[in-house]
């Protein structure tokens, strides 16, 4: 049995699994080397770089998993609404979501047409990746990507989509409906290629009120799990600053939540029965080794050594970051890592 | 009794108090008219100016209580450390914290010599305001002033601050040992020229874990208001993001603490006895006014009723709010915020 698919299922398993958010990217001289400059959407468009780049960390961590090298405003800059990312910045919407006709701007996505670069990755990548290595699928939840696609460029405040969320809630639902199909093509499409996991990334959702989230977001993330439900693969769910989200997201039928390192892993106890992931704060990273050592144990303490945990970051691993730091993690929790 | 005195301390009081953090400034039009560009320093300097500015939300709200318009850098900057606030980017340090001898550029503050203008404000708004509505003084937290001189800028990850504070403790705590003074020469001025309630702005401890917190950034915290207990005035602490860290910032020893939008005002039940102040999300004004309204409402009931309660914002009020909203807000608070 793979510790990590074992572990996302709360089934059985002997080991504590290990990735990290962010694992390809910008911390490796590797991934740098070959990068350039430019958007990432063009890396993304190249399926051999994507592959390469989703590759690399396995070869240099032995992590327990991969996870494919794209972006969360992929599906939408496939249907040409008009997103890039602008490197040091973030997603940038030339014209953003402001009212009912942009919702035309939203076609479905048919990820064979649209998107076949990424089939194309995942093809390539699961070609050489070890069969107890699985490929992590990945799409941006619809909250998040509407934030990007309301306000146009990252946000602090995110105050023009809760005022489309508060003052037009019609428009909203029928823009996270959008959002969610979206997310459902991408998703189908990356585990019939391949994946054998996915992770809905709502990283920005823990800006939001308990109650705005039940009433407004809720709803399209449960509908993005449910329509994949039947392929059968263990799905994660993840944001930051969701402590008091946790126990609402998790009624949107993930078998994992990702926990930030706010949330303390004990927490789990107070929701519906899910695996865990989580929680190292990525700036212990640059800390000596051992405090990092200290804090990585101290991840490990609070999970109980039950099963259904897999070991990772709070969040993305940190451009900065030294890669010999992480090989020393995954080795740690290699090492003392035991499910009881 | 005043009220918002008595819902400081817990006392018995008849109507939920009301007012805003940051409800003097930007999103006045009698602010603007008055302010010029330029460094917030600047115009702090200039008594009849902040003292204009800390007066025109309570003429044009009737909120309850006035908070001095400064801001937290202005001891490091006055005891030159080299901080500026720059427009748009907020506090900037020419050479950041980074090793020991840094510390010798943290001299004690004497409040009457470096910071008169503060004191020549206070005594200027004192005059000015109506009897029942008292003056908040304010400082950082050491945490939080702490963040700004090691970045030397706003941080979203404090990774710099992060690695001091794990890597080298022991510096850690003699900054912070330094900053903790600070505070308590500024806030014990304030108090002292006729500041009746204080709060200590630790808006971004929320980045921390719960070990981090409490190990590295609680004691400092606690030796702030320890060191101002004697003068008798209720004291707030706040931060965002600080849902696991409250019932520790609790042990920190203020009468009152204040809440995100993202903690529900019940979670009071579960920390040491206190008051709370809070929590409408700010960006929440940005919707029409029925849903303003019912979420006012909502707040309201979550503080059902109990003494011990102020009503404000989860955070500060943005520059692009329209004040006839919070007019509006305070109206509503007044009119239906009965203690029972």
């Amino acid at each position: 049995m793979n510790n990590f698919l074992a572990a996302c299922r709360s089934e059985p398993h002997d080991r504590v699994p290990v990735w990290f958010m962010r694992q390809a990217g910008r911390s490796l001289p590797e991934y740098r080397a070959l990068r350039g400059d430019g958007s990432i959407l063009d890396a993304i468009r190249d399926p051999k770089l994507a592959a390469e780049f989703t590759l690399q960390p396995v070869r240099r961590y032995g992590v327990d998993a991969a996870i494919l090298y794209s972006d969360i405003v992929v599906p939408v800059a496939a249907i040409g609404f008009g997103v890039d990312v602008a490197p040091g910045t973030g997603p940038v919407v030339a014209r953003p979501f402001a009212s009912k006709a942009d919702l035309d701007r939203l076609r479905p996505l048919d990820a064979a047409r649209d998107t076949p670069y990424v089939i194309d990755a995942i093809n390539a990548i699961v070609d050489e990746l070890p069969d107890d290595v699985p490929l992590i699928g990945f799409a941006g939840a619809p909250f998040t990507v509407a934030s990007y696609l309301v306000e146009g460029r990252p946000s602090r405040d995110y105050v023009k989509t809760k005022a489309l969320m508060l003052g037009e809630p019609d428009l909203w639902r029928a823009l996270m409906d959008k959002l969610a199909d979206l997310a459902v093509a991408s998703l189908r499409s990356q585990i019939e290629a391949g994946a054998r996991a996915v992770q809905l990334f709502d990283s920005w959702a823990g800006a939001l009120t308990i109650a705005q989230y039940v009433e407004h977001v809720l709803p399209a993330s449960t509908k993005v799990f449910a329509a994949i439900a039947d392929l059968g693969v263990p799905r994660i769910h993840f944001g930051v600053n969701t402590t008091n989200l946790l126990p609402f997201m998790a009624e949107a039928g993930a078998e994992v939540l990702g926990f930030d390192w706010r949330t303390p892993l004990t927490l789990r106890h107070t929701i519906r029965p899910v695996a865990v992931q989580g929680n190292l704060d990525p700036a212990v990273c640059f800390a000596p080794w051992p405090v990092v050592e200290r804090e990585v144990r101290l991840v490990l303490s609070e999970s109980e050594g039950a099963p259904g945990y897999i070991f990772n970051l709070g969040h993305g691993v940190m451009p900065e970051t030294d890669p010999a730091v992480l090989a020393r993690i995954v080795d740690l929790v290699h090492a003392e890592g035991r499910v009881a």
